[in-house]
């Protein structure tokens, strides 16, 4: 077992519990360490380096990053959408005559009508007027729900992270170094992004609300009305947007707005999930251990309680593993050990390379 | 370590696999056993007896029932959505002098307009009029959007589970036991979701435009339309319930339609992560184990790695758990460790409850 000098002791040295040392036993013995080579699947951070000099405009480096400076699954995303506003737009530029309603430009009302389509705001003021145009309307407001949810799934996280950053960045530019934003972005994650999700949805509120006043010349509290029902997607439709600037902003507005929302309430989820989790470990990790705690966890049945038995079994106490997750590792660990020893060693693995 | 008779070997006996045998052992240092009384927090279905008389129609029995038949998170959100719908229903027949539109009976659009309003469907056949309704309706629309998440965070499964049993015990009338359809359930079970929700989906479908074909006299391609405008809350409102009888019925549809879609297209998202899941956990377990591996997977750095220990690096492999989740309990295990022997016995509890 070489390379000593790649591992870590994870537990502090013996000198700051030398008052509770009673037993001498050999120092190999009580040494754990965190496997380092083992993939975290879903620690994005852990892999960001902690040089002081992130690039200050740039997006944060994840696992997963391979085209440059794009998230793939951001492009996938943006891709898609593309796609879809695309054909959206030919399909319905192609049947306008078909639609009934205010018209104003011809390519702008498609996309227009794409995105309060795909959004489902479906404000009403333009609508299908044929069977053909209506089956089709049926089938654009399936496929962009299907896609809004698959933006939300992809891209949003890496749109509120790049936020993020910035945000924490202007509101610290006072601290030592860029590691310790960092640090404290990890360390309350879901509640950040609560917030940030937060305020980038009030800018989209105030703009929305703003352009309808001042542009679309409606009073402020139908301003807001139509503001409200369209980030919603309620979009009842006897306020809309109605002249040709009006449509063409709110073909974007339209469409971060409604998914900002709808990623703040999901961030709300995320944040309740997070602190009923929260309370879940600090609980399993203060209950009082006993004996009968020990016989449970003794997964070898050697009588005594190793660090790795000990973990698996606060672990499971925690919901973060089941019996299910354990027993097909534990079927593939009998299948290595050819020795029947309960223990891997090298001369198990040079075994199975025999048989 | 008395009782026994409460463990169970988890591993085949030494009978299958007396060729491989090479090296003799006590046979207690072999034997790797289920950690009984940890708590399953995620896998519902584990404490389901296999008695063979589930009720025919009693809803599943599952962890963290309490109230007699009802599941908890059942009765709150209908708790929630009952006062809910109470409190928009008074609200809008107190004002129903400041909305606009077709009307019926008063109570009947009350209730129809929160639906309306709160699913985000917004056909817009009634809308506010006065600036205080409309604040009003903003109002609703937010606290609905949450409403709705909630219930399908917690009540859809409910529902879904007890009718996948149902589904089941019909196409699988001659199997022998309830044991098996649970099993199979269990097996495949983000797939089945997938089917029923999609079943009861299409069931709503054929429903509402069968309602709007013979009582609400649409033509067929309208019905559907509508159908479709409803469901997915686009609800642009050229078509719409506009009798009393219709606004009844649409109550009720409304509201479940449009949460067993969002329920389909969640129940298709879960389905991709398992499958996602299964493959990389197929993969890890396949891997060949070198041994670097073992070296990395050797918590306790004794030159050889116990199951325990080899649970813990596959998990890490597979994603399902990360060293943030380890971490703590290390400490944890430090701590109740008095006599650093790098193994927790009666005596270290003794010893802590003498510190």
């Amino acid at each position: 077992m070489g390379s000593q000098e790649a591992r870590q002791p994870l537990l502090p040295t013996s000198s700051n519990t030398v008052g509770k040392r009673l037993i001498d036993i050999p120092r190999s013995k009580r040494r754990l360490r965190r496997t380092k080579s083992a993939p975290h699947a879903d620690s994005p951070h852990t892999e960001i380096t902690c040089t002081g000099n992130v690039p200050d405009t740039g997006p944060v480096p994840r696992s997963g990053l391979i085209f440059g400076n794009i998230h793939p699954s951001f492009r996938r995303a943006a891709l898609v959408l593309i796609i879809y506003l695309g054909i959206g737009t030919l399909c319905f530029y192609l049947v306008r005559y078909q639609i009934k309603g205010e018209k104003t430009n011809g390519i702008v009302d498609a996309i227009y009508f794409t995105i309060v389509t795909m959004t489902t705001v479906g404000y009403g003021d333009l609508v299908p007027n044929s069977p053909s145009t209506k089956l089709l309307a049926c089938a654009f407001v399936f496929t962009g729900m299907a896609l809004v949810g698959l933006i939300l799934s992809n891209a949003a996280d890496y749109l509120v992270e790049k936020q993020e950053i910035l945000l924490f960045k202007a509101f610290h530019r006072q601290q030592n170094g860029h590691c310790d934003i960092r640090k404290e972005i990890d360390t309350n994650k879901a509640r950040n992004k609560c917030i940030v999700v937060f305020l980038i949805l009030l800018l989209f509120i105030i703009s929305g609300t703003a352009f309808l006043v001042f542009l679309e010349k409606l009073d402020f509290i139908d301003a807001f009305y139509c503001v409200c029902s369209t980030i919603t997607t309620l979009g009842y439709g006897d306020k809309s947007f109605s002249t040709r600037w009006g449509r063409l902003f709110a073909i974007f507005w339209i469409l971060i707005s409604t998914i900002t929302l709808a990623q703040f309430f999901l961030s709300i989820a995320e944040l309740n999930t997070e602190r009923r989790q929260k309370s879940l470990v600090k609980w399993v990790l203060c209950k009082k251990v006993t004996d009968l705690d020990l016989e449970v966890a003794d997964l070898d049945d050697d009588g005594v309680v190793g660090a790795a038995e000990f973990v698996i079994y606060k672990l499971k106490e925690m919901g973060k593993i089941t019996e299910d997750d354990i027993a097909p590792v534990l079927k593939e660990f009998e299948n290595l050990d050819v020795d029947q020893s309960g223990t891997l060693s090298k001369s198990d693995i040079t075994l199975a390379q025999l048989s």
